[in-house]
């Protein structure tokens, strides 16, 4: 087992090692994230919970740079440095043919920030139409539970945060942090398995989903989100790997 | 409470009942279904949902055409009439775009094809930020039930269609029904909330999820389904009329 | 002679009708028909026309759904449901070739809609540039009679909606009727063979091309539409079916 | 009346003028035009036609440099130096619109090529609606004869351009000036009215839809499309003029 | 030695003269010059730099019409009919890939205008990825001088038209011609090597970067340019005829 | 004077100093760099210029989290990951219109690859356009030194990343480092000024410009180009801290 950063590599090296090993991009966003959490907040966590993952039993895994920029538009009405959705599905596209064109034959999308979730989907769907390849994505916070809604610069991300970077959270001030009421539409539909959206609810909600006031640093939880990262990509690696060839290799390595 | 077709009224009529009606439009598909299911089985499945849902009670609802051609990529190695992502997004959008230029305030999509879903998510909250209006969208399959999954040509879509078209659904020929084995990655990811793609696996699972040889007429789950659009349609009346004004008007026209 | 509907088609049915069929695909518009017609008035006209040629004698036909979405930018003065023209051209594009991965050899696009001509003759050029297939279009009016125009929402489009769907035509009010004085610049242009548009037109005809008052149900015309799009779908098939190798597979059938 | 060079007036000068002025663009092409006439014909020719209106009476004109660049992808199978559909839509929206900007209200594109008819139509259509203008198109061998078909590379245009460019008209060879037969599927469509495209029927017909190998130059032709052109660009003025308020300028400087 | 107007080439001369000639493309644009030049004044100075190098020893040239339309949404804010960047390159790319279809395999583009340059460079370092050939580039001005900066409707291009076109530059008029002071930013950085853009520079400098009060034809100049394009052809030719088979043809034809 | 990363900031301590500061985008990419350096290496040298820059006396600035990729379609011979330049081109507008929005009026580009400076410089003009603000870019190997040119992968590079990353170059290996002889096209044009590019030349130079066998770490030159981008970013704002209204602010936060 071994884990190699791209942007450390020789082409040589990446070319030798892309066809047995798992290409790993973390995607993350800057925009908003309420009173006390900072912009980079979702590319932090992901960054944070891929470092953990990296210590645990892996196969071959060459880890990108991370995309800081993501789909956020609907943060600019406070400060979001966002892409758009076709460029961002651009961005993926490219990156993802590009990485096949290196040789790998197995592609993993990690992704820190909800907006980016329908954009990741689609360039799973299309990359993996486009090439002889498997492509897996997660959002880090659903691995091993679904259904779960990380909020947004709320309980979830503030403890988490805490654990992972806790100089960069700011303390709680007074008065700030009670939950928005009623709760934002898109994070309460009106119906099970409704989608609804409504203008202008991120701004009426303070920018955040729930009250984080009495969040505190939560390092089993980020252990363990590192923990499922790390035993979705074996699970990735076993359901996969024999299917293109690269068993011996593989094996051959680790 | 009235329910109108769009396609039906005159544009001073459209205008007149915009404002405090919900728009809603189904989008479908055209691709492969299997051995025993037509082609438009999508298209097929939420229009008869959505005529279910107009036969319950329900607020003042103007009823578009339906999209009949959706993203069906993955199915091409069979046959599909498909969009692709960026032409469909592009008509979701220009479609929302067109009825706030009419006069709602409340738009809503009802999707019968799983491969519309991302687009069907990202218009819906692309609209809801360029238009001071509430957009809501649903797979007809998972409301009150969000994490169900449907299948593909398996045991749900035909005891749907066996209810609502049965002359449409040819007879099990021996041999051809089989589950895929393994099953698809698609469908059984590899780890608990991990998206997971291969090459191929839509052509070696025979374009089926599951085993649908056993299917039956299931006038109660169509029956159901109807209700539920219906209830979430109310549900999304009721959470957004308030917002936008519509109050009045509505209770005046019921 | 059989006419299929796509969408009741299993792909392996498809498949095997495809190479020796002629793919039908109708197109029509959501827009302002002024105050006597209905939206749908173009999409229901070109339905109800193909339905009349479907009863004449015919080469093996694959019949689409209809495209219930067009190009009427011009329209949402009073009320539109419109594709922009870039998306319209995708939307055809992508409709056209995915008929030929299905095995389609001929292809025809069938119009209701002025605001259509362009994109679908530029789709019609361009799928046969880079298919080694033949495609047709024809707006419904037109056949037979190149020069023809049907007006917008006047006597002609009125006397045959008054045939084909009367109770959907509102009756004539006292004073709305009249033909816009001058007429349109882009109904009249000032020299013969000049295109002539003027910022504002629509709006100040009152949407109508003409008056309409005194139109009744043209059975007739409607029959005589049908009658002569049964007979260039014949032309059509005489004039391709033996350079794509078609001549035997449908003799065999019909 | 004055015509002047847009490339040659300085900035204040142009806006000085393009109030009551009409901007006169004419479009070509570079592409094949069979044994005898040269890439440039479309381009050369709509540039005699439109010196030949010149010479007569006429409103105030501001001449575009031409654009020699059109839609050809049909041509490519001998030689073209061609746009894209997408391109040229481009081009011609953006040339309109800067127009727009520098002052005009009173737009017309001359045209020398028929692959270009449709993104001409439709760039005439969208600009007049985005902008308080009006605007003209015309191919330049319909005016005055809508229903004309120059054919390409064949008596028409190989008379015309013998007398507007002799020399560039290469002489007649043995055997090569038979008119194809049968005629091409596209320049004879099947049924009155129908538009009829099969692939590779431009490389079958030699590139030319008609025997030119009597043609002679054709002075009359040449110069009565020139007064025609004139003709039109005087109707249209007429019909504009008064709406745009800029009849008393204009009769103040003629 | 030969220098042909691809405009005036049947398509069969064309393609027997492609593949050991060097396809020549000037670019240009129309915008503002400020109040002594006009605005095709770019067109014009590279059609005559042009001009000049075709009367020197050459290899074997087949010259396009110049594009008439470049990049100028800087000079809005007077008038300038402009292309937008997108739509440049794409142009670009697009007559680049005829000209490979039409059996060129080196490609020269000559720029007359400071906008056009970036564009210009993509276009060459894309073409020349996509296809097997050879492409080059120059602004016209720093052929020789890699360094030099025209400047804008300033002394150099004022020299420059006076010698080439002196009909068209209009005479000094009191109290215009000062230097706009400070100069512009984008002409005279902060800090060497710095791209610096500042919001509405060009209105505030007047539309030109430098007094041109002073300027005189100048013919050497005008000469020296046309000389040195000549040259930089010359070196392209001996660069890139051997390493693509064209040697032989070549020598043949001399 | 104060440094500050975006990343690190809540939105409102974003909005708060965003006026008077300088937002700083360096932008990288992943590419091949020879048998020795790794992929990152335009990345990673920038990252290290600005880290010396930041080291140094500066106004307010707001580093941004570095794009990691970048335009290298070039380099896919060997290994890439690769936008295309459109791509690029979008994310660098949205990226400066989300820093528009959020309250910035000074923007400045640092560049680390050759292959991104077209895309950069048009990014820089075409915000400046569309938004009341100033916006800078940089090459930083031309800081000062304008017409330099850094190679690839050759002694410039090397010698650099020694001194910033010395453990991420791999040691000479024997016949592996000769300069490619001819020089590819790219690199010494035939002429001066003349843009040349050549199919295959980056795979017949092996990827590199020139030999870098001899490169010793050069921790001066490292350090004077931290001090010259330092320099121009004081030069950048003092040539527009008064135009824009900031100095007041400035100076009473400084």
């Amino acid at each position: 087992m071994t884990v190699r950063q791209l942007d450390e590599l020789t082409w040589a090296e990446l070319r030798a090692v892309a066809p047995a090993s798992i290409a790993l991009l973390p995607i993350g966003s800057q925009e908003q994230h309420g009173a006390r959490l900072p912009l980079g907040a979702d590319t932090l966590l992901v960054r944070s919970v891929v470092a953990r993952a990296l210590t645990e039993e892996l196969p071959e895994v060459v880890l990108l740079p991370a995309l800081p920029y993501g789909l956020s538009p609907h943060h600019r009405f406070a400060a979001a440095v966002t892409l758009t959705a076709s460029t961002l599905q651009a961005v993926l596209a490219e990156v993802l043919d590009s990485l096949v064109d290196c040789g790998f034959r197995r592609l993993m999308i990690v992704n820190g920030h909800g907006g980016n979730d329908e954009p990741m989907r689609l360039a799973v769907k299309s990359a993996a139409l486009r090439h002889d390849v498997a492509v897996a994505a997660a959002n880090y916070w659903s691995l091993g539970s679904p259904g779960r809604s990380p909020g947004h610069a709320g309980r979830f991300e503030t403890s988490l945060l805490l654990a992972a970077e806790p100089a960069l959270v700011r303390p709680v001030t007074a008065g700030a942090s009670a939950s928005p009421s009623p709760p934002p539409l898109f994070e309460h539909p009106p119906y099970p398995g409704l989608v609804a959206e409504r203008h202008g609810e991120w701004a009426r909600a303070g920018g955040v989903t729930d009250d984080a006031s009495g969040a505190a640093a939560d390092h089993d939880l980020l252990a363990g989100l590192g923990a499922r990262l790390a035993a979705a990509i074996r699970a990735f690696d076993e359901a996969t790997a024999a299917s293109h060839g690269a068993q011996h290799h593989r094996e051959g390595n680790s």
